[in-house]
């Protein structure tokens, strides 16, 4: 089951009844956080976030409505039950702002490893279990996360997680190579085994071939640019900032560096994604579903998200 | 008018339904705001409070309850058009978490000027408008504002806030005098002025004499002990943790250095309050009402308020 929580929608503030944008994403008790402004530890105990299990966080960026909930989210990951290290992944200076931060959270009861991004150029690292090589795929899931530098007053990164999917078992050609039914719970796991008449059977040779990774896009802060379509290519979910949904605020947006609903909307038609969430609403947008009928004419699967919307993209 | 709202009952952690303990005192325009934990801006948004107002920020320690909001608070004091000196106040090494704090901050478009209390004995300092002592008293209120060290796990500082009422002007006086009527305003106000008939007239000629001061406490996190007591005595409003409303959990209490409901309620007796508010409730105290009969055989006027519970102390 792969599970995504949008535990916020606001951008700038937050508000009494919005809180700032922020990303879950949970798969086989393993979960990523994006972003983590003022109340994302209250946003994640409201949808019934496990703090426990969080294994990443990602930062787009260092203005404070998207990084000062810090401290808090730290020290509830560790009231929360959480003893496994813990990455933080944001663009470079990254280790200066979290070591400021957590000047009130000292002790906390697990490893913090800091990574560093360049914004420079396109990147990409691995998330997840062991990726063992002498198996023919992992046994535990692992994204592929790519860091696309976005255009912001400040360095920014956009991220996409791609979830690699291991190749469907085939017990159709399981059974064809005559191979003990006893063995296909380990093939299953993507392991090789050593058949009792001394053939060695590979999970190549009982899968169905590779499948396409399930894809999601969060990007916010930025201005729209062609990019940011090229890399969430086909994505499953594209998560994308409108702060306005009135085409009249393109002025001040281009100055701030930041998208309108319509830019969002062109950029998921033109990446031809399946699904696209609005979020990083204005605290000046009281009613971003008033934009709704109006963005869905440039990319109809759009959706304008409460705080909490999820979805299992994975069941 | 004097306002006093308790802009959240939370400790240890903000809640979906509880706001971390923080209180909001505004007179005449300007409000004195005590600790910012994780969420206050919010809560002030929720209750209404005029953030270019906020003069002062009184913080008691350096728990991330009391003070993770901080970033967030002085951003939106800034979007909320304050533009004149905030004055920040709390325990020794202050500077250093403020300074680490607002690294995702910069740019403040208002003064933050810094004043570390000493923890070891008690101090006070005036807070208000300029004191001329030209005139009989101040045009302007002020708040003397003394600073009890509180018995927690790190330094720590309770706040007593007392106001200083101008005497009421007294027409009866005036009158036997024979001042002339359109002199009244300028002696109401504190100014002396000089007759035509060339007799100098004070304030005090024309009051009924000194008023008793309004005064209020704050005291979280702290074990009980008898001296927060004695700088109590009278108070009009007792503002005290209370974690707990059972005794049952007074071992795991002074262990932590943190008050029961009993502890708050016996400490307002003996310091003969008006009104005792409990605040800083666990969030495992799901229902502190719930306690609310039993801690009122130990002192009656004790209330339990909920998030954004206010009161006008002078109308």
């Amino acid at each position: 089951m792969l599970d995504v929580i949008l535990l916020g929608t606001g951008g700038m503030m937050p508000l009494p009844k919005r809180f700032l944008t922020s990303l879950y994403v949970e798969l086989e008790g393993k979960a990523i956080v994006v972003d983590c402004g003022e109340g994302t530890q209250v946003a994640m105990r409201r949808a019934d976030c496990k703090m426990s299990r969080v294994e990443l966080l990602l930062v787009t960026h260092f203005h404070a409505d998207h990084i000062s909930g810090l401290p808090g989210l730290l020290l509830s990951l560790g009231n929360g039950g959480k003893t496994g290290k813990l990455v933080i992944a944001g663009p470079r200076g990254l280790r200066r702002i979290v070591e400021a931060l957590t000047i009130i959270c000292p002790g906390l009861p697990f490893e913090v490893e800091i990574r560093e991004i360049d914004t420079r150029e396109p990147s990409s690292f691995e998330f997840g279990g062991e990726a063992d090589k002498s198996k023919n795929h992992a046994n535990t899931p692992i994204f592929e996360i790519t860091c696309l530098p976005m255009r912001h007053r400040i360095a920014c990164l956009g991220y996409f997680l791609e979830l690699k999917r291991p190749p469907v078992f085939d017990p159709e050609r399981a059974k064809e190579l005559e191979i003990p039914v006893k063995f296909y719970r380990t093939l299953h796991s993507g392991e090789a085994v050593t058949l009792p008449d001394g053939r060695v059977i590979t999970t190549s040779m009982v899968t169905k071939g590779e499948r396409k990774p399930v894809k999601i896009g969060y990007c916010t802060d930025s201005a729209p640019f062609s990019a940011i379509a090229d890399f969430a290519h086909e994505a499953d979910l594209f998560i994308c900032e409108g702060m306005y949904a009135d085409d009249a605020m393109r002025e001040r947006m281009e100055d701030k560096k930041h998208m309108l609903f319509s830019d969002a909307a062109k950029l998921a038609k033109s990446a031809n994604v399946r699904e696209l969430w609005l979020t990083h609403f204005s605290p000046a947008e009281l009613n971003p579903k008033d934009g709704l009928s109006a963005v869905r004419k440039i990319f109809a699967n759009t959706v304008v998200p409460f705080d909490g919307y999820r979805k299992e993209l994975i069941k």
